[in-house]
């Protein structure tokens, strides 16, 4: 076996087989692959495709080139969402409390912040005392007692996706359905989770911008998670504007506790409650998305959510009395208010230029080792659709730095756009992938 | 102008610029733009092809990225011929010394062997006292005052080629038609003649293995010469079997003096003549392909060609004793027979194996540095199509090592095949484009 023959024949359209993928995906990590090779391969790839089985095999051996996360120490169905990465998407800690409630367990590992996008890491590092690095056992542990644990990504998870991301990210070779479905779940497929529902944004903030797109890639990431013997699903859900009102991390844990008080805001809880039917009925818990939303529902009224939001908090050491007095987290003390300019509605929200107006104010990082300000971000009043009356305050931003709260605004103010007529309001959600 | 967009334009099929084929070949040969990069634009070409004006493009900035031999200093029309590599092929050595003779002016860079085809420069350097390097001023000089100079390549011709074959080559991306013909045009047109006719070999000893896609290689060589703006005509000519009767250096030297003084075999001076017929009508100089063989032949009954031959050698210092005594010119000691098995026809000489063969006896090199045995090589008694009778002796292996006889004995005892009915012999031209 050699690489310029695996180069070959995928250039003619023909299948690799899992040997050939296996021998490629070894020797690019370790270094006897070079580059040139690798990328005139995924070049050859974008031109000639790769088949199902191929694309499974390929996210196999790149979940298996780093560690993978054994669950098999936690009693009960291991589950596990993720999504795609978006602008405001305080998804995960709002249902996953809510999963825990009906009884599944939630061991899962979740990203930082990087560039327009949060990450569910920092929203947790704005709670004091909360520790998101836990060893094996403690991780095992607190799943096993309350039912959720949410920590860092450690260890090396799939490093051969890493290495291969960066040589098509600057080769042009990064958008083909196979390759990017399979980067996606090598790494989710590491997490260990029985049940996995998939997230896929679409629109302005989203890395597929077109529902078409989104679909096609969700549909592949459900093949390749079941070609893996997991239980995949995906949903299609809206990110042409932030989700929720909140973008930040003490902004969004404040719309976190909200939403576990009941007062959730719509789309976000309609994508909580349609990630949590497809886990609730794919684990067996529920009969069907009726009964699924049902329990959901009777989780947040019966303040059992919330109960068990403050025991996942209490055991990763975090300090939970900011449930009960939101100011205890704080908000920047800097605040520049987006006024409407004149009567009419809110046409769009660019859901990109605010994930970086939320960097410009201090909440985000450009690069990985930047520290965050965990009191800024923005707060915003009206959605796409919203009426308003010229003065209204549109959205506040926070920050603890003049200037970084007036570049914020800035960034922040050009994303907004108005109309004088009523504009078309997008789905929630665009569609179910099972 | 950056490289990601030069990848991503050429993958969607566009065209690219003037400006954007030379911002690569720049970067690529100077190292800023990596390996990996190429690699990827290599194999979207592959896929995509490049139109006829990139083509161009391509081959005039891999030219420019070394030296370009200027040859102002010439008086008269500068011509040369190239063939794209063979076996026992000594074209050059007999056509020159006739172009010459007709008042056209060669000044040549020739190669060496390698591999299983033979080069120009190591067949002079078999001629004591012969000098294949030259200053230029010399080089003028010569080529002024008796019409021939024949160099070996110095300086650095086309870099930014040699860099990128030996990637394509690792890469999978040599197959392309394009990219070919511009790495062949690149160095050609390098070497500042005026009016070029290239030898396209076909068959089994040569690069293109069918003619086909010989005849299109030659097209789009012809193509890019012109459009580079020299005047280029191609020959499609057979490389199925060795040209003429010997292979290797001493042993075709005796064969180009043979053919100066009129005694050269039938498909040798069919190709020298076809080569010529070009030259002289593009040249102006024979005003059709007729009158052109005439002016040829001419040159060799009244034995100019050969005074010209003479003229030549002595002015790069060689002694020419040996034209009229073959034996001062010697062959290897060592010799082996091969020998007709059964009485029948001669139906195959496989002339890579050939190559090899004479490569194996001395007269070739394997890498660079290896020395030549200027006395090895082959002599054949017979061709394709010869009858033969058992006990002939079809082939002479000469060698000055007894080992070396033998491993070239047994390779070339492989390559020759027989039938008991007369083959089908194979056209020495197979077309020309002009």
């Amino acid at each position: 076996m050699n690489m310029y023959d695996i180069i070959e024949k995928k250039k003619h359209g023909q299948s690799l087989t899992y040997d050939e993928i296996g021998y490629f995906i070894k020797g690019y990590t370790d270094g006897t692959i070079p580059d040139y090779q690798a990328s005139a391969l995924m070049m050859a790839i974008y031109f000639k495709g790769m088949d199902y089985r191929e694309t499974v095999d390929l996210t196999l051996h790149m979940r298996d080139s780093g560690d993978v996360v054994d669950l098999s120490g936690i009693e009960g169905i291991k589950v596990d969402k993720h999504s795609t990465g978006g602008v405001g998407d305080k998804t995960s800690l709002v249902l996953s409390p809510m999963l825990a409630s009906c009884g599944l367990k939630v061991a899962k590992m979740s990203g930082r912040a990087l560039g327009h996008t949060g990450g569910t890491i920092d929203k947790l590092e704005a709670i004091k005392g909360f520790r998101v690095e836990l060893s094996p056992e403690e991780f095992m542990n607190i799943v096993n007692n309350t039912g959720i644990a949410i920590i860092a990504q450690s260890g090396e998870i799939a490093p051969a996706d890493k290495k291969l991301y960066a040589l098509r990210d600057v080769t042009a070779t990064v958008d083909n359905l196979s390759l990017i479905a399979s980067s996606i779940m090598s790494k989710k497929l590491a997490g260990g989770s029985d049940i996995i529902c998939l997230d896929v944004k679409t629109g302005s903030g989203a890395f597929m911008q077109t529902v078409e797109d989104s679909k096609a890639l969700a549909k592949a990431m459900v093949d390749v998670g079941n070609g893996a013997g997991k239980k995949v699903s995906a949903i299609i859900s809206d990110m042409d504007q932030p989700l929720g009102y909140a973008v930040g991390n003490s902004t969004e844990l404040h719309e976190v506790v909200n939403s576990l008080k009941g007062n959730g805001p719509e789309d976000l809880m309609e994508v909580v409650y349609t990630l949590g039917s497809c886990i609730l009925t794919d684990s067996g818990i529920a009969g069907n998305d009726v009964e699924a939303r049902k329990m959901m529902e009777e989780t947040i009224s019966s303040g059992k959510a919330l109960e068990k939001f403050c025991e996942f908090i209490s055991a990763q050491g975090g300090d939970t009395q900011f449930v009960n007095d939101l100011s205890l987290l704080p908000l920047g003390e800097i605040t520049k208010d987006i006024i409407a300019p004149s009567d009419g509605y809110i046409s769009r929200i660019d859901c990109k230029q605010i994930g970086m107006a939320s960097l410009a104010s201090g909440a985000g990082r450009t690069v990985k080792e930047d520290p965050i300000d965990f009191s800024a971000g923005i707060i915003f009043n009206k959605k796409v659709g919203s009426s308003v009356k010229k003065g209204d305050v549109i959205a506040k931003i926070y920050s603890s730095d003049e200037n970084k709260a007036l570049a914020a605004l800035a960034r922040a103010e050009e994303a907004i756009e108005y109309s004088l007529e009523e504009p078309v309001r997008n789905p929630i959600i665009y569609g179910i992938v099972r």
